[in-house]
């Protein structure tokens, strides 16, 4: 859990070491606390043309209660951010040498409607990069390239993810960088999203693509969310610091680790906490439960009671939240692997997932508007040798999330996966140190993440916002090179 | 162009010298020779319940003439490998020590309909991997996951993705490992595929995930394949060794390296190669295309008049496979980058692709049946620092074979991407030591491809019998690490 070699380089003598022998200097990422502000410094807004996201986009300035200033490809921003009220001015470079003071790059490329229209890409980043703080954030705005009316926007909304898959790449200084596709219709329905991406919740999360659907918002307003006073349809019932309030959240694999992180955030979040995991971690999992006022299940879900004894713990409320983040590793090559240690990874990682669902969904305990959050792995996306069985179930989970998004979204349910890169534990700790540092510098951000980053960004998935996100992965792994 | 590492670990010194430091051994690559036989080996068939892709499998065991034997998860096999008349026999590994004998790992997934159904896979790779040769080749067959008709199914199906990739990590000795997703329908469209991916014509291309369409005979059918005289609706019009006899193909950048190596490929298998290229490079193009008894065209693709030209030049006998194979790179950090070498990168990697496939499919001079490839690059999947450009128009290219597939699939026209990883050219050549080293090794088969491997892989997509393949990208990189 302690990478000494990220002290080591993030103390005065270990930089200077560092920079004269030209070693990779991890930032120390700054990641979300409850007594600090979550959104500061500038943000800068760029534009390509005819932007369509510009006014949701002063909202959620407004909301977060940052001041922007505007690049000049972004020419209508100054207008419209003093018709909304905001203080505003023009983006000006950093001097050389002085603190960079910009938090934030956006930039709307929502307009941008074929490929020999991008160079306002070039020339808003071309700029301001260097503006950019420490832990800032990148975020690219598009549109879903498969919706879009034509071949030729199609392509230049797809080719975003090149420059921001690059972007985050050559940022360094714990930069992440991330691209939204924001289907027509759902500009309203952006902010919880953007607000992830902005925070340091969002601290591990780097050179990803979310696509924001548009029938996100209708879906819940069917079922939960009613029309606030002001009469604005995208106004959310919710409270931005307790979004989870009287929510109910199962989460297997809760005793330590990754689900003891999951837990904690989801009730820092307002959730009432259910904490299952196996009889043998009965103690563990009750005192994390007590610490969060949760309630403590111990049974393996991989029997097969286990989704008739889930149905009846959770009857009588039922519940809104389900992740999926028991699992375990039996690695070893496949010409040395027993058919027992393959049955039995598969079983746990994948087939009791889609038993305890299929009963929650039947039953109808996982109310309408819910949300259920699968924990996959780069093991999944890339394989991994000795992991055969593993990356075969994580890759199931993904096609878990895939297949069932369109059958839930009548009832206003998502159901996405998050897919961890190296993140620091008890298990990571016990690795071959070459092996260990090679998974924790081959990524952006040349360090492992922590179970929080992993749980922050299920908190996400899981809020009341993030309707119009579903069928989705999104890798927490600071952006790893490890890809398919 | 000269891997020397590979040279001396495959020396009888350097053998002995790296097992004794524990140094990586990367295989000297089998690849095509028209002077020796294309297939060879034992092919070992494994199956989950209820497969349904046998029957096409034995056909196909006829056609290429090699001899099958079942493990005992396919026991459907030897009645129908009887039924088709083939040699037969039982899987037996190999004794320890002894030459392995199969040539390549065949497994019919596309019966498996759950998660829990998932044990032959592990059972048939457990007995069978080991008795792989050396460049041995591991192929998994399943259905398309997203036109299963169950989640449970398509969830099954999606996890065979994990399973492969790790299978490519783990086998090493030059084997690779593709999954390829046969649609209902499409069984008898597997030959083209198949071939592809157990010939040495495949040497580079490992950790794919490939999808053949059910209307892809249907559309060809309609426009240039007739029935043969034995009434085989699967069977083709083409001779699997000049399969692109008669046909017409362009090539863009075909002067030198990659694409020179298109050309060639191309016109060995039968096509009147049209090589285009700059100017400056007319004596080269000249010389590679007397090679080939092509045609040279010295112009800049770039240029706005460029559409009208290859058109005008094209115009008399039309084309049926456009090979766009040009591109620059201009690498530089954003912050560094002029708005020349951004725009310059777009405009002729991308734009200038665009601009040509829509004058020759306005005046239709792409013929029906044709096959368009563009050049994409694991740096337009992954981003790459320093190439924001380059990544940009790269994903941009896979952008545009996605949004073009279902508009040209009417005119039986598919259009697909390659996206090589590290390939040995001239450009190579000059990267510093210590970033080409890690360039050649970061992949499962532990070297760099050769111009020939992307070539070849560009082939089997512009084949007849490739019609049910358009909107996908193949990467030829050796199963790369570095991925999105």
């Amino acid at each position: 859990m302690n990478d000494s070699y990220l002290n080591f380089v993030n103390s005065p003598f270990g930089a200077r070491v560092a920079r004269s022998l030209g070693l990779p200097k991890p930032e120390v990422l700054r990641r979300y606390r409850a007594d600090e502000p979550e959104f500061g410094g500038l943000v800068a807004i760029g534009a390509g043309r005819e932007p369509h996201l510009l006014d949701s986009l002063a909202d959620l300035v407004a909301s977060i209660g940052v001041t922007s200033v505007a690049h000049e490809s972004a020419g209508l921003w100054m207008p419209l951010a003093h018709r909304h009220g905001l203080l505003t001015g023009r983006f000006e470079p950093a001097e050389s040498g002085s603190a960079a003071r910009v938090g934030a790059l956006i930039f709307d490329a929502s307009g941008i409607d074929e490929s020999s229209q991008m160079e306002p890409l070039h020339a808003f980043f071309h700029d301001t990069l260097r503006s950019l703080g420490k832990c800032g954030r990148i975020v690219v705005l598009g549109r879903p390239p498969e919706a879009c009316p034509s071949p030729r926007k199609w392509t230049a909304q797809r080719a975003l993810e090149g420059l921001t898959r690059s972007l985050g790449k050559e940022a360094r200084r714990g930069i992440t960088a991330n691209l939204v596709h924001v289907a027509e219709g759902a500009e309203r329905e952006m902010e919880a999203t953007l607000r992830f991406f902005l925070s340091p919740r969002s601290a591990y999360v780097s050179g990803q693509v979310v696509r924001i659907a548009a029938d996100g918002l209708h879906r819940l307003a069917n079922s939960v969310v009613v029309t606030d006073a002001i009469g604005n349809d995208a106004a959310s019932p919710f409270d931005w610091n307790q979004p989870l309030a009287n929510r109910r959240a199962v989460v297997t694999g809760a005793a330590r680790g990754i689900g003891a992180a999951i837990a904690n955030v989801l009730a820092a979040q307002g959730a009432h906490v259910i904490g299952i995991d196996i009889p043998p971690a009965r103690d563990a999992l009750e005192a994390t439960m007590r610490q969060l006022n949760g309630t403590a299940l111990a049974f393996d879900i991989a029997a097969p009671e286990a989704p008739a004894q889930i149905s009846a713990a959770l009857d009588d409320h039922g519940v809104d939240i389900v992740v999926h983040n028991a699992g375990i590793t039996k690695d070893k090559t496949i010409a040395k692997m027993t058919g027992s240690a393959w049955q039995s990874v598969i079983d746990i990682n994948l087939c009791a997932q889609e038993r305890i669902d299929d009963a929650l969904l039947a039953a109808g305990i996982l109310r309408d508007g819910g949300r259920i959050v699968g924990v996959s792995s780069i093991s999944g996306i890339a394989g991994n040798p000795g992991q055969t069985n593993y990356a075969t179930s994580k890759a199931g989970v993904i096609g878990r999330v895939q297949s069932m998004a369109p059958l839930l979204r009548p009832r206003g349910i998502t159901i996405n996966a998050v897919a961890p890169g190296f993140i620091e534990t008890q298990m990571t700790a016990k690795m071959p140190l070459a092996l260990r540092e090679a998974g924790r510098r081959m990524n952006s951000l040349a360090q492992g993440g922590l179970p929080v980053d992993v749980a922050q960004t299920i908190a996400w998935l899981a809020h009341p916002g993030s309707a119009g996100i579903s069928g989705q992965v999104v890798r927490v792994c600071g952006q790893s090179l490890i890809g398919a």
